[in-house]
């Protein structure tokens, strides 16, 4: 017999990303930042371990607020953090979505918006994007308690415009929460946190895994209203971050030169690579994200996948029903991404 | 409006213990381990600092599942680690209990599991104690889906018997799943660890705050049955313990030595505790924990704590209706509790 509720008894086992641990591959699946996080993070961790260790953490992570709001020119009590972004979107589905109610959300997209709906045990509406990656005009699905809108979107690393967005946000008030997911904002020209201002529905969620090269500390944090702030509090687990956690993220906010250099080469990278690969006879997207999302008429996504992987470079294959296969490519390092192009130009 | 769910709209906003920043306190409020953490762990963190910030962690926290089955003599597929052993209470909330279903535990008890059940929708049936803090006979309530038994308990560090949790267990099983959460069992002389292996619908949980003096990082894990582990997989957040947790908590677990003289250490201050607070007047069950449970006839609890937060010692006023008020002090170093004895004397 089982104990377990039906929605969750039916839910496919989670598939974690490859993380192989030992051996020497080029890990361009995951969307890491190949690059370290600022010496002041790992300054800031020595000193918490010496000190930090035995005492509860401050159960709203006041030093990342004050930062993250100083930074955003907003208050304090507008900032949520959370135990990675994930844990703030896992927060807003039980905040606003009950068991039987419905979530919308873009396709394709970050497949956990799924998961999410699943374990809340609602159901789940996904819309797809156009051909060129844009919202369609109905984007929005009667009845929906909460829309996730990626932006920058993976696997697409396109971008729909912050005033594209405040319209779909303005079509939302009054019926639901939409939720701006800007896990890769930090590498796009524009974002939209300065909706929450305006907006009382929008809600803006961000990583530090990614533009701060903090993926192994979990750190994420929402912007939104005061009141919606609140309602969300009661929602989280009462020390959802921990006292190193906090210290790490809340020093990445203030080393911004060594955080906008970072983010810069990233950016040169990724132009470099896109034009390459367009060069191989790819069809890319612009990407405004950390990675790109390549398709190759001729050659089989999967079988690109499995021939770069025999030769240690790890990418993501990615097959969506009705959208086709393709590749989603991190950018690494100028070495990395070389020794990509290097592989490639052998087997295409 | 709102565009919260009716049952977090009507939830009280989380008040988290006091936490002091600044200040000189002798915190006896929280249960917080007074001794620093094995140095071991401050080790492990700061390898973890240089060199595993920017990938994301193990999603299963391999190195740690390992350590802990070889600790409890299980497989490793019989361990779940978590964000703190809150968020293993989380999962398995969201495991077992639908919207509408119903959670039963015992009062006066930990009021985790009142939030949890508001989170969820779910209904909350409250079984009171004995006097002597003994389970009633019928302290399973029908149709609940999920009972927590916390063991020891809090506020009252009193202990019910393996043998009295197995029958429990076993009017339970094919019905619901009972965790025992043993928080607190690394200062108790017995655990419940071993019924997992007899009873499919026991699900042991565990803290690293309390006896690992790690409460900062926030690590639990839960010990189950692989088939129930393997469902609270799919509900737990995909990277929900960072990596340098899972580096802090594996050292911990290794470092048995360190371990075993510290929660020694607890245990004998709070024998002293509890008989000098006996010859103070006050009324304390034994405790297996490492926090007492205090009531006094005339003093009045709420009095006794201002008088000692006044005296820069903060112990935790608790308040229940139907079974009173008292104090639950942690054991904290045997300077801190000879001082907490001083100030006593002077106010009682």
């Amino acid at each position: 017999m089982s104990y377990f509720r039906p929605n969750i008894e039916a839910m496919a086992s989670y598939q974690p990303g490859e993380q192989p641990r030992g051996g020497e591959f080029i890990k361009l699946n995951t969307n890491e930042n190949p690059y370290p996080p600022s010496p002041a993070v790992i300054e800031a961790i020595r000193r918490v371990a010496v000190e930090g260790l035995r005492k509860y953490p401050d159960p709203m992570a006041t030093a990342f607020r004050e930062q993250a709001a100083r930074l955003l020119g907003v208050e304090p009590d507008w900032i949520l953090a959370g135990n990675g972004s994930d844990d703030l979107l896992t927060i807003v589905t039980r905040s606003f979505v009950g068991s039987g109610e419905m979530i919308v959300a873009p396709t394709p997209s970050y497949i956990l918006y799924r998961s999410l709906a699943e374990i809340q045990g609602a159901s789940f509406a996904e819309v797809p994007f156009t051909d060129t990656w844009d919202l369609p005009d109905k984007f929005d699905s009667p009845g929906a308690r909460l829309a996730f809108l990626p932006n920058p979107n993976s696997p697409s690393g396109t971008m729909i415009a912050p005033q594209r967005v405040r319209e779909l946000a303005g079509r939302l008030h009054g019926s639901s929460p939409l939720v701006v997911d800007e896990a890769y904002t930090d590498f796009a020209e524009e974002n939209c946190v300065s909706l929450v201002r305006d907006l009382e529905n929008v809600i803006v969620t961000r990583s530090l895994s990614k533009s701060y090269s903090l993926a192994g500390i979990r750190f994420g944090y929402a912007v939104a209203r005061p009141e919606i702030i609140a309602g969300m509090t009661k929602v989280k687990d009462s020390y959802n971050c921990d006292a190193v956690s906090i210290a790490a993220a809340t020093a990445a906010l203030v080393d911004q030169e060594h955080f906008r250099q970072n983010t810069a080469r990233i950016r040169a990278t990724r132009e470099r690579m896109t034009a390459a690969l367009r060069n191989f006879g790819f069809q890319l997207p612009d990407s405004q994200a950390n990675f790109v999302w390549c398709t190759h008429g001729p050659a089989p996504a999967r079988r690109l996948y499995e021939e770069l992987k025999n030769r240690r470079i790890l990418v993501r294959f990615m097959s969506y029903p009705g959208s086709g296969d393709g590749l989603r490519i991190s950018v690494g390092s100028d070495a990395e991404v070389d020794q990509l192009l290097e592989e490639l130009k052998k087997i295409i």
